[in-house]
């Protein structure tokens, strides 16, 4: 299995996350271990762990990168998007359509911690961060009057309640309830959301 | 390993559910296996197979006991309120409530799926159902005048938004955001849906 390193360290370490995430949305993210990655990249696992830690370590890469694409594409959206009401719709939508898209990608970045009670790791607090932020500025667009605590919470508000569609969208558990779809639900959550806060 | 059966197929089961749930609560998600259990009542993995079909089939009936707990407890709650605002208020606080209590037993419950896009199983969707059905009929008193559907979105709505809350914080998200506490998010956001639907 291992081969002599052809590639520098950076360049494993791309090639290990992009075959991390081909194996999550595949596959199926039980299948994802430092084997079935040393695998698909022909090295082998012992040269993984020359880059990453550990499976937990190298997870935290990937979700890291599930979470600045998620930015990225809520960030692109809000700042296309000027009217706040609009603006919250569109980023929940983001948001929503995101986790649809590589659902596996999703959970694992959502689901995953290195064990009960661990912190989040940096990169990825720094990315979710960013999109609260997003949504805190807007809020405080739309109440001018509220204080950067108040747009804060209301943004923990929002953001809970969209992560919440996805995520029993995601494991099917939103079809029990009159079979609505996640797109339904999401509507008129945003909708009582605009109108609760106003 | 084995040993000769001084069970029957009932006890067996209710032994291995038992376990399976200690295993989980005690050593995390990760921990349970067909093995794991089987050696916790000291008989052999397949004497588990005789009884479940599988891994899967194990989990979904812990599974379904997690959540018949959880719809117990919200249907006690729900009694004992009779103004249909603090039951809403109730019966958001005690679906969190209990999502802390067995952190891990309602990660398990809430994030397992068979596989991608595999429907939830009979027993837990019924349970699920049940719950949101109170929440349906509360607002319906709210609401005298919604039709049963537009109350079943709403319910929906409220649902996945106290569970994003439950899920963010259990897997440690909603402290990234101003340190905020899941009680205090929660707390608003019941009175942003009591304001938005009224």
């Amino acid at each position: 299995m291992g081969r002599r390193s052809d590639h520098s360290r950076d360049e494993l370490r791309a090639m290990a996350l992009e075959a991390a995430g081909d194996i999550v949305k595949e596959e199926g993210i039980q299948k994802l271990s430092a084997r079935a990655v040393a695998s698909r990249i022909g090295y082998s696992a012992g040269t993984l762990y020359l880059i990453f830690h550990n499976l937990d370590d190298l997870i935290s890469a990937l979700n890291a990168l599930t979470v600045a694409g998620l930015r990225a594409r809520i960030e692109a959206v809000a700042r296309a998007t000027a009217d706040p009401r609009e603006r919250i719709r569109a980023i929940a939508h983001e948001y929503l359509f995101d986790s649809v898209k590589e659902p596996e990608l999703f959970r694992l970045a959502f689901e995953h911690t290195a064990g009960p009670g661990s912190p989040v790791p940096g990169p990825i607090a720094a990315e979710t961060g960013a999109i609260v932020e997003i949504a805190v500025n807007t809020i405080g667009e739309l109440l001018p009057d509220a204080d950067r605590r108040s747009c804060t919470l209301l943004a923990a508000v929002l953001w809970s309640s969209v992560h919440g569609i996805c995520h029993l969208g995601l494991t099917n558990k939103l079809e029990i309830v009159g079979r609505l779809t996640a797109e339904a639900v999401l509507d008129r959550q945003v909708e009582v959301f605009l109108d609760g806060i106003s």
